[in-house]
């Protein structure tokens, strides 16, 4: 194992450059030729040059009279002459080769009279006007494209123009995705606990593809030493790239690291960096060889820091530097001590600057990867990011797109995601990007210009008043629009057939309940709390009154689970997971829009759906909501 | 011809926007169902929502023994506990279903001590910890993308552990293209004069399949108005939409506005554009028909502008607005009157600032395409844009990758292909972008900061020295490196076989020779007026002195062609196009950098090239170049 190099102190970064300067020379595809017509994307694998000249002859470049420019000479006003039509000026077309002996073209307008055996000029002609030359505009032998271009639209035009049929390609490099585990099942497979869904092969694959390369899933095999050589060896024999997908659980990556010790060599194990820690560099009979780690979200990380420089260095590409934004992060974002992490973001454009949320870290989420918009890096042995620091984002979605997002930050609410999905529906490329941190971080969100609305549900126990005053006391001075979405039925959200008999919030507090509560700023909190002490009812006495979940459907998947007994949500989430409720009250949930902004084109689009009655039906029908005042402006 | 809107003053938007408004609700296609591994780039057709929680168990996101958590209530380091293995823990590895029961897990190196039939512990658990929570990634029933939605790897990743194989897809549109005209060839026919090679409907094709569309394309079909008839029919029939290229010569458009009135309705012909006028936006049976002029420059612009809008309306998708850059015009652009001019622009980042060099106008250029990296528009009844002015170019390549670009103006050379490609092959993804407008202007570009550096062989007639006297002359004060890059030959290029005897320069004044020149401030320009004046000679006797080319190539081009007897160029320009030369003397080409470029590492690359024995070996090959000073810096 001498050849091993531990990351204890080293950046992940060097052992990829290790393994690529003891490897890239050896295991590069050999180019094959195909056709022109059938080469978009690929990559040319020689320079390539014309064929022939493009025009390949001398042609009129308007519609006109051919003649000899010689003829023309000293014609003025006061000498026209006339031109025997046939031999000494031929009709021709755009496009038209030239005839024999003529050097120039004389436009149709520019003709002084025309009669039918012959036309007058009176003005002369320089030889080759209006006559594209042989090659104007491809040479024969000219470089028409450079090695290691990717073929666009554009190349195949010229070079079918240059007369270049078939042209040596970059082989797209085959790569073999092995999936292993014992728990692993292909997605079609009916699901016992402890099972899991293959989807990292089809991810990898994927991305594969996009990368430029072909892909190979091989079936799954289990956790045993005699069958994983079997397959590694099959792909070594017909693939460029081999990929091991291991599981997540302790020692499962040292199959694949004992593989690599015996079929070739291990340049690595383990990086410092999250998600993704249990990744393995080596080579098999001299071929790039990678150990994945099985969790979705480190798979598809570890596969661009690792796979896609190896995809794109067999095709002679290097990996393009991702776009990157400057944004301001909306919240401190802690590093994970001694590992570079990379933590999935949400970006918007709000005014004029733009602004990154950070998004779930768990390496099982794969929803965080559907619902980033870039990733930030967090650079090992550094502090992290403060609240309001400006950092650099990479994108994974087009800056236009994401220009016509906007930022909702505030309470959850189901709704918002049905307005963003009309909002598409309409044609835009940009809907709702939502972040779900409360009713009071989303007020707090629209005073630091950070979100284009805050959606809020807060009950002012003063005056029995919704939202009004909290905009008043946290926002002074600032011109909040006020517009209602929808009015909710809040309930207590028990297992499907309320085995616990839970009848009222006074049950919160019997013996052997446990509640799940909401973050405190939530307006299901405030809610709860207001209501708590209109029954005279102790926090203290309610066993799990401190267990938080940041969302409606975190409290109604906690007791669908069986991990809590009794949660206050809407009843739109109960319904969603097929769970009983109790009718609790209905609070009003409104969108507070910082005037500022209620003008931009997006906004309009979303007001104009909220206001329309397609909507308006498609959320009544999830139950548990009313539409009264939806699209009405308070303020 | 009611329907008919002539474009005189309308602009070409509203064309479009009254064919979609006309159209778009009848022609949409049905959804269609893949399976979600092969769907990558699909659209959505619908909302999806995940069909079961992930993960669908609880489990433990560690290593280490589940317990019930309750029965850690009250432990401390004075009172530590045993826990019998099997009975009140048991040992669970990551992603392991929780044990019926177990509602914690505590991990291995939080155990106190591990004897085989239990494990001692000092620290109390609260319920849930280091367990995964049913439905903590998805929730049965959540949305997982919404409709209109370009799936990506991390999608199609979402929806398989979220139990969705089957989804509902866009269909992708079919597009039927039809290449017309008497003079089309398939691109493998041998080319008579006045053929002309379908390129056009490859790139149609191609930009088609970008777009998320499928094409078909028909056999080339002569102008004969029975034969269109069946073909377009045929089309309607099988197709979503239907485009039809049109030669270019007079009237020939005309057939498919025939087309387009007799089976369906005409919408707009001609739009003010330029290139592209003779545009036909219609409908034949219910569905969009475009006529697209035959011009390739024309033909791919005019494909975006109003083909790309229905590919994209037809998926449900909106066209992306393209990514711009503001950046400095390197020569002013005049506008064209009355049309909206597209103006293929070079760019590159010289210094801290973006600049673009327009380039060739012509429609027929296809190459134009080729060298582009963007578009600059020029609205019409605007002045057009001075030099040095800040514009927005569309771009249509990455900015990671313009950013990796040299930019050089100055002299034309066939070797600075050649660095370009070695470049490339050394696994960037930057070359050199290199504007071809002579050895003086581009001594001008460097000192507007417009290029990295410059490529000159400017002879000083008083010394005989060459370059050094003009970086004195026009950039006083500014520190620039001067390398050599090749000597080479220059040679009168004359027609295979000399036919007219050419024998010296004095025979450039002999009676009935047509010279052909090169542009004032050319180098090549410079020689020549150097030379003529030690022979005695007089430009007025030299028939053609006046008649200006840009490059080399384009000289050669002109004497290969006929157009011109002789002209005056370097010897592998004329070796490139098989003809004969006469050795006139050797210059030396030399580039010039400015030094605040000189560390930039793509300079870098680029000298390292230069000085490889790989670079100076294939230069040699072209014929009529020296390398003995070579990569060398004489200040």
């Amino acid at each position: 194992m001498e050849h091993q190099l531990y990351l204890q102190s080293r950046a992940w970064q060097e052992g990829l450059a290790l393994m690529m300067e003891n490897l890239a020379g050896r295991c590069l595809p050999e180019n094959e030729v195909v056709d022109v017509r059938q080469a978009l994307h690929r990559i040319t694998g020689t320079i390539i040059r014309a064929k022939r000249n493009s025009p390949h002859f001398a042609a009129s470049a308007m519609d006109g009279y051919a003649l000899r420019a010689k003829e023309t000479h000293g014609l003025c006003e006061r000498e026209p002459r006339w031109f025997e039509l046939g031999v000494q000026a031929i009709r021709v077309d755009t496009g038209d080769p030239m005839p024999e002996g003529m050097d120039a073209v004389v436009m149709l307008e520019e003709v002084l009279e025309l009669g039918e055996r012959g036309i007058l000029l009176q003005t002369p002609i320089v030889p080759w006007h209006n006559v594209r030359p042989v090659g104007e505009d491809i040479v024969e032998g000219e470089v028409v494209l450079s090695v290691n271009h990717r073929i666009r639209p554009q190349d195949q035009g010229a070079l079918l123009a240059a007369g270049v049929l078939k042209i040596e390609v970059r082989r797209r490099p085959r790569v073999g995705i092995l999936p292993t585990g014992d728990e692993i099942r292909p997605p079609e497979a009916n699901l016992e606990p402890g099972d899991i869904a293959d989807s990292n092969s089809t991810v990898l694959a994927s991305l594969v593809e996009e990368w430029g390369g072909t892909a190979a899933i091989w079936p799954i095999t289990p956790d045993r030493f005699d069958q994983l050589d079997e397959a590694i060896l099959q792909m070594a024999a017909s693939q460029d790239i081999i990929v091991i997908i291991a599981g997540s659980s302790q020692g499962r990556d040292d199959y694949t690291t004992q593989m690599l010790a015996k079929h070739g060599r291990l340049y690595l194990h383990g990086v410092a960096i999250k998600p993704g820690k249990p990744v393995a560099l080596g080579e098999i009979q001299g071929k790039p060889a990678l150990g994945i780690p099985g969790y979705p979200v480190s798979a598809f990380l570890t596969a661009h820091l690792f796979l896609e420089p190896w995809v794109k260095l067999l095709q002679g590409l290097s990996q393009e530097a991702p776009d990157t934004l400057k944004a301001v992060i909306s919240k401190k974002v802690f590093s994970s001590l001694g590992s570079e992490e990379f933590v999935r973001v949400k970006a918007g454009k709000v005014g004029d600057r733009w602004v990154a949320a950070p998004i779930s870290r768990g390496a099982g989420v794969t929803m965080s990867l559907v619902r980033a918009d870039g990733i930030l890096r967090v650079p090992r042995l550094q502090e992290g990011f403060h609240e309001g620091e400006t950092v650099p984002i990479e994108l994974w979605r087009p800056v236009s797109e994401l220009e016509e997002t906007l930022v909702c930050i505030g309470s959850h609410d189901l709704t918002l995601d049905v307005i963003s999905s009309h909002m598409k529906a309409r044609g835009g490329s940009g809907g709702i990007a939502s972040a779900h941190v409360g009713s009071l971080a989303g007020i707090l969100a629209l005073r630091s210009r950070e979100a284009h609305f805050a959606g809020i549900h807060l009950l002012d126990p003063q005056t029995g008043e919704y939202n009004h005053a909290y905009l008043q006391r946290f926002l002074p001075g600032r011109d909040i629009a006020l517009m209602n979405l929808v009015y909710r039925t809040q309930v207590l959200i028990v297992a499907k057939g309320n085995p616990l008999k839970i009848r009222s919030l006074k049950d919160l507090a019997r013996p052997g309940i446990r509640f799940i509560n909401r973050q405190g700023g939530s307006g299901t909190r405030v809610l709860l709390d207001y209501l708590l002490q209109q029954e005279g009812l102790d926090p203290e006495q309610i066993s799990g009154y401190e267990r938080e979940e940041f969302t409606h459907l975190g409290v109604a998947v906690a007791v669908a689970s069986g991990a809590a007994d009794v949660g206050l949500g809407i009843q739109s989430a109960a319904e969603a997971l097929g769970l009983d409720f109790l009718r609790i009250g209905e609070e009003r949930y409104d969108l507070a829009i910082p005037r500022e902004y209620l003008e931009e084109p997006r906004l309009q689009v979303m007001i104009s759906v909220i206001q329309s009655r397609a909507f308006q039906e498609e959320v009544l029908a999830l139950g548990g909501y009313d539409v009264r005042e939806t699209g009405v402006f308070y303020t």
